[in-house]
């Protein structure tokens, strides 16, 4: 029995140690970058109605969702995704505020994915809502928040990918497709099936320009120069629009001295039913998949009660650290300076002595020696924990060890 | 529709504003006291197997957990309490490790209690677990880590009253009580219910002395200075230990300087099945329940494949926040230094000139000017979040406004 009793659910895992000590830091670090465009902290349940997440304002299918009931057989879920929480959250607390909100959050989200797939059912996001902007330079905000956030906890070298949903939408409607041959569409496209895009694309009655611009869409990403030639291809207004947002966002980032970490992708169009504008993806070495989501949802928010522009991203914790971890790069976490170890005798003595170190600051550990473990049972354990040094009070006096020097 | 998606489930909560920067600013103090003492950060999942949280190790009935399945049938739940996961953890990664261990969380956890109690059903806990050490300097540890922790957060008046569900066992074993009379006995006492109590303990063929313990039982809370007289009365081994290991605790904390928070109470029996020694509550004003929980738990972390020694407790963060607001602690919390609000015109200077101001460390607030918004709303609003100045840029120059001198 005591076998089974170790085991935890699939997808979900156990953090400790050092990786836990440097998860906390990396979310501190990035927290700071928050607060540094000032942006407020705010809480939600971990798990509300199933209404909040369905699917016209969700993230995930129905199936995805972890769900139970309450006492009055209501259906509950696991949160799959913090905007539509936010969201209601601001209809509900912020309807009379016509100053932009600058919301920030760190929770547990969770999807209930096939296990075969391998990801992580919970996960840790951490990430920002501005709500209340539809500028331009409410989009820019954002991305340069994504790109000091990754810098401060110690990415070098990532990539913000920004597409614009409405480029597609604006194609699709010149086209005069219905919503159904346009979600099969954008199905099609984003899971790379360029033959089937050819065959839906060629039945449509469009003009060739139209037709190649389809067939084009997964081969337009890279810099920004791209798209003043693009747009002399668009003929219709919301396609050109959107090329110019991309156009006001780079010139931004620009100011912002943060533009080199920024390309365009038009072929990105989003998995979220929500988006309306532009949207983006962060991605780095070390991670399959992209360690930032986000866009803008100008009419999510209407749906909970509020017209209100919005825009915002959420950073997968989970996936950043394996980045930086595969990546070697190091973060610095604070460590236990001293282990006091101590005989009965010493009792009295080695209490004061820690407390008087903790009251300067230090972070000591106090531990009483099991007559049963030889000294160096405890020389190894600091040297696993990086405990600066050992201090042995015997009743007698003091011993001290250096671990890096002493040890083996 | 609109107004039904702005409803959370019964007993959970969103937390935002002033009172989630408080939130999350005494949870940083709190856990600067637990890396003081040497603990190391442990993260373990929302959700867990029902097993590890089943009656044998069990800190709430089955009914009060919050279970669904999984995709292969199994059954789940949300986490009531992190004791026994953690027990869990200590056994699968630290089964090789004699020196104690230290481990710090801070995690949300779940009571699906009856809602007409009006409690939360979520709530954030944090606190420690000490593993691998049965004396009483280990017990002392973390009560004096309770006391500071609750120092930490600005709480100046609180007690943390402590017990030994050994004297309640020894007496029962002396009384010959069977497991279920013993049960019976302590729940009535638990419940204050003194004619059950009597009543129960007349039918009992035991001594005139030993029944009047048991009457006794409530009202043995007070001063340590009890505790001698006390133990004269007491016949059997375990009951005595039990005392005398209460005082061993209260001379360590007298050297830890922190004696003067902590009262005895004989009486307190504990309601999770796992404590075996001592355990304790902190109570403070403004909360009507216990702050603070936690206890030693010898023989919990057999069950999971090891046996070893444990000491732990959780601070329910929800209950201290709430008695720190009815008792107008102040809590410091870093504001927002500036709003700089821009027309378009300015755009440029002011992407600059925050991003400037950013660097050297301030937390600025960035906001293109809404043309149907007057000033005074933007004045409004920096009053409103304690925003110390607003920067306005129209493109010809900059106003500088300090909302407590002339807003309005």
């Amino acid at each position: 029995m005591a076998a089974s009793l170790l085991h935890t659910p699939e997808g979900v895992r156990d953090i400790y140690g050092g990786e836990c000590a440097r998860k906390l830091e990396v979310q501190s670090l990035i927290s700071k970058v928050f607060r540094r465009y000032g942006y407020q902290n705010i809480e939600t349940p971990t798990f509300e109605f199933f209404d909040i997440f369905s699917k016209e304002r969700g993230s995930v299918t129905s199936q995805e969702m972890f769900k139970f009931f309450d006492r009055d057989n209501n259906t509950l879920v696991l949160r799959p995704d913090m905007t539509p929480a936010i969201a209601r959250c601001y209809t509900k607390y912020f309807m009379e505020e016509q100053v932009p909100v600058r919301l920030r959050y760190r929770e547990r989200t969770f999807i209930n994915n096939n296990s075969y797939q391998g990801r992580l059912k919970e996960t840790t996001q951490t990430g920002v809502e501005l709500i209340g902007d539809d500028s331009a330079g409410a989009d820019a905000e954002v991305i340069a928040m994504v790109v000091d956030a990754l810098k401060s906890a110690g990415l070098r070298q990532f990539q913000v990918e920004l597409g614009q949903v409405d480029f597609f939408r604006g194609l699709t409607e010149e086209a005069g497709m219905d919503a159904e041959t346009r979600e099969t569409l954008r199905e099609l496209i984003e899971n790379k099936n360029y033959f089937g895009v050819e065959e839906l694309v060629s039945r449509q009655e469009i003009s060739a320009e139209l037709k190649e611009l389809f067939l084009r869409l997964p081969e337009l990403f890279g810099g920004f120069e791209m798209l003043p030639e693009l747009k002399e291809k668009i003929t219709n207004a919301r396609s050109r629009r959107a090329i110019e947002r991309l156009q006001q966002v780079q010139e931004i980032l620009e100011q912002y001295g943060l533009a080199d970490y920024v390309s365009c992708d038009l072929g990105m169009l989003g998995n979220y039913q929500y988006y309306t504008g532009i949207i983006f993806k962060a991605y780095t070495y070390g991670s399959g998949e992209y360690i930032v989501t986000g866009g803008r949802y100008d009419h999510l928010l209407r749906q909970f009660g509020k017209d209100a522009a919005a825009v915002g991203f959420g950073i997968v914790i989970d996936r950043l650290m394996l980045a930086l971890s595969r990546q070697n790069i190091e973060i610095g976490v604070a460590a236990v300076h001293r282990l006091i170890l101590y005989e009965a005798a010493a009792q009295q003595e080695a209490v004061r002595r820690a407390a008087a170190l903790r009251a300067d600051g230090e972070n000591v550990c106090l531990t009483l020696r099991n007559p049963r473990a030889g000294l160096e049972v405890y020389k190894e354990f600091a040297k696993k924990n990086g405990i600066g040094q050992i201090e042995y009070l015997d009743g007698g006096g003091t011993a001290v060890w250096t671990p890096e020097k002493n040890a083996d």
